[in-house]
């Protein structure tokens, strides 16, 4: 039995010896390096092989997810080293576990060969997830090497977008007819003599495929074995169909805690199933994905990805970031003229408009949290908006009366007190309505609001901010 | 057969049809309070009864999951009118749904006999998951009300913390013995008449209750009758503690697709299961609860709850941003002398500042990623931290030189561009360093690095931004 507790210190271990020997290793091919010793000469020495052999024996010994996983904590260099002792025939399965980022850098490094040999272990539904990685050829040479239905899945599965069912479902289907009692089904299962993992129900087709109804297992090892499958199968199961989104779908498992559902056709015809372990990555990946674009990353991250890349990755927010700056800056610039007459007021603006920028965030929050959820539609955007408007005027005219009480005590200015409360509030306020309003207009186009609701926020607020108080301050001070 | 996409719209609609019913409920009271009839010649009107006749209708009709959406959709009174409606002997299942925010309303409008029945309809593991939310008597009453072996149960239930194993298992586990041929396991089963839900596999016990294995269902219909449960069954599985935390057992539910798994005591004595419905909805709410403190908002907020508590749950966050806010301005105090003769500073602060936060929180983010997935340690610092620089330099420089060129542009003055170029560079390098660091650090201070670090980086490459920038120009332009 494989207890959970050693199971992560293994793999906490496993990590720190690999590193070792991989460390070792180096410092033999460094002191051959240093001895001019020829190349073969080092492929010779004992010390060598008796390194990789234990390296290789650590890696075989484990589960292709963790091999992922230690693949995934290395640097290139050392994550390449790795990846050239993995067992050619674990390839596949371990190319499947890996963060897409990481697997661009583990295909970067085969050749055709050893892809197509890795993509002939797996199964048509698994092809799918690793085919959109692969260079042209390859793919192309993979399609003429399938038979003619797996090909068609294959390609049917490729044209549905990432996150269909469609591009989801596996084929790992058992079908059986509703005419037959389910001591035939048993006779019949114990002839196939094995099923597909996360087999917890069996679809009931007629002879043209047509999804009649599921027969959980549960059922079948309890009711009377003289009962016609018919009678024991349910009929009110949910399924789903290829073009459906995943985000539905993932609702849905969750909803009606489901193991595995049927995937059919406009016609009722059984295509595929879709199985929890595939809802679950689906559920995790998402919501990596929005954690990643609300800190504006365009998408998951290679840790150790090259400079370069990174750059890449993250210079779109930073551009939009730098001009949505430059557009508060040029509002501040207008204000000039105030600042030179009273120059406290470059100390206090920064204030009035991060409190409105953090404040406006948590409201965009809470709304992106409901518009996933499917929770706010017109019913109830009023109510929101109210309650929203209330929050931001209570924490305006507190935090804002403490602030105006501070930068009178700083500056001996009454008067600069009272505009430094009245800005405060006043951005809270415009934090509240932009923070209910840009989300939903962003859904309304269409657009994910999780991903630059952020920046817009904080765009708003800060250049709000900026004009609110200088311009209080100008017409109230000088 | 439940269609997806069908349940969506009809969820949509169904929420759309309860509000009309309300809606209509609260005119025809209306109506009547203007033409002051008295409070039973409102309750004896037709239409009134109509109404509620046709809401109570629609709400039986739906899965207990599908209320709870309702609720949560709805504004605070709306909400307790459509509560009053539901079935009594449904509040079980539908407290269990909502979330803890909701769920605290609808238990805050009912009384101790209305909970203890609703407490009633629900299993040991159910109970564990309401019980916190219980005023302390009814908890007590219900106590009293189990069997000693159900009080147990609870009681060690609700020992364990919210995010251990122990808190999350269920008690729904079916056992049989080794020595038996799998033909007497099913003749078994059939006398058991069903299986609880999510029943993937049997765990196999001696008469001490210590676990030997587990029986899978897939296996138990496919393997020859005749064959012995101990041949057949799994001895290599993975099994959980009740004091292994939730976060373990999510990735290894994920990691080794499971649906179901045993949780033994320290003695290997079978005392519940964990089943992939737990734990994906574990998952779900920790990413939400991850997204939300990383907005500063303290925990999971009722849409719709009142203005005085969304302040209290907002106001700590919004405390400490004042705090660091006030921090940043006192930097800028110290240079106000430089401001005053160069206003331009006061214009392009900002800029420095802002695009430091951005790429603080991006790497932050990057780190704290890599460290819930465990993928960073001692051994991988140094590669991180170089990469981040490294990116650091590039954007400093190129985004640098970009605003370094439009503080030229706009000012005419070569030296404002290069300082600009220069505080630029800097701010992003102490932005990488933070942003690996401070998640660090707060994990070595056993502290949730997704909490708070945002707030901690923007505090400093805030004020950081502000030196760096005001400092230079001080020493190079005036």
């Amino acid at each position: 039995m494989t207890d959970v507790q050693e199971t992560k210190e293994s793999l906490a271990e496993s990590l720190q010896q690999i590193i070792t020997l991989l460390n070792r290793h180096k410092l033999v091919e460094g002191l051959v390096h240093k001895q001019d010793m020829p190349k073969h000469a080092l492929v010779e020495s004992l010390v060598h092989k008796q390194n990789l052999a234990e390296l290789q024996k650590k890696l075989d010994a484990l589960h292709p997810a963790d091999v992922a996983y230690i693949l995934e904590a290395l640097p290139l260099e050392q994550r390449l080293d790795v990846w050239e002792l993995v067992k050619a025939e674990r390839d596949g399965e371990i190319l499947l576990e890996v963060s897409d980022a990481v697997r661009q850098t583990l295909i970067a490094d085969m050749d055709s060969e050893e892809l197509l040999a890795a993509a002939e272990q797996l199964d048509t539904d698994e092809l799918a997830d690793l085919a959109p990685d692969l260079p042209k050829d390859v793919l192309q040479e993979l399609l003429d090497s399938l038979d003619s239905r797996n090909r068609e899945r294959l390609q049917s599965a490729l044209s549905y977008p990432d996150d269909a069912v469609g591009a989801l479902m596996d084929f790992d289907i058992v079908t059986i007819r509703e005419d037959i009692t389910l001591e035939v089904a048993l006779r019949y299962l114990r002839r196939i003599g094995s099923l597909p993992d996360h087999t917890d129900k069996l679809f009931v087709v007629d002879r043209h495929d047509i999804l009649r109804g599921v027969l959980p297992l549960k059922r079948l090892v309890v009711k009377d074995l003289e009962s016609g499958v018919a009678d024991v199968m349910a009929e009110d199961t949910v399924v789903f169909h290829p073009e459906d989104t995943a985000d539905e779908a993932a609702k849905a498992f969750e909803r009606y805690d489901l193991v595995t559902a049927p995937v059919v056709d406009e016609n009722n015809k059984l295509v595929g199933r879709l199985t929890v372990d595939t809802v679950m990555d689906y559920i995790r990946e998402e919501a990596e994905s929005d954690m990643l674009s609300m800190a504006g990353l365009r998408e998951e991250e290679d840790m150790f990805s090259s400079v370069w890349k990174s750059v890449q990755n993250r210079w779109a927010w930073l551009a939009i970031n730098l001009v949505t700056a430059f557009i508060a800056s040029r509002v501040i610039g207008v204000f000039e003229g105030s600042i030179e007459k009273i120059v406290a007021l470059a100390a206090l603006m920064p204030i009035v408009a991060g409190i409105g920028g953090n404040s406006g965030n948590q409201t965009t929050t809470m709304i992106v949290r409901g518009l996933a959820l499917g929770q706010i539609a017109g019913h109830n955007m009023k109510s929101l908006l109210k309650k929203e408007l209330g929050v931001s005027l209570l924490n305006g005219l507190i935090w804002g009366s403490v602030l105006g009480l501070v930068a009178f005590l700083l500056y001996g200015n009454m008067a600069l007190g009272l505009v430094m409360t009245g800005a405060m509030t006043l951005n809270l306020l415009l934090a509240a309505v932009m923070g209910v309003m840009i989300p939903l207009w962003m859904t309304k186009f269409g657009r994910d609001p999780a991903v630059g609701s952020s920046v817009l926020i904080t765009a708003m607020t800060d250049s709000g901010g900026f004009f609110i108080f200088l311009g209080l301050a100008t017409i109230f001070l000088l």
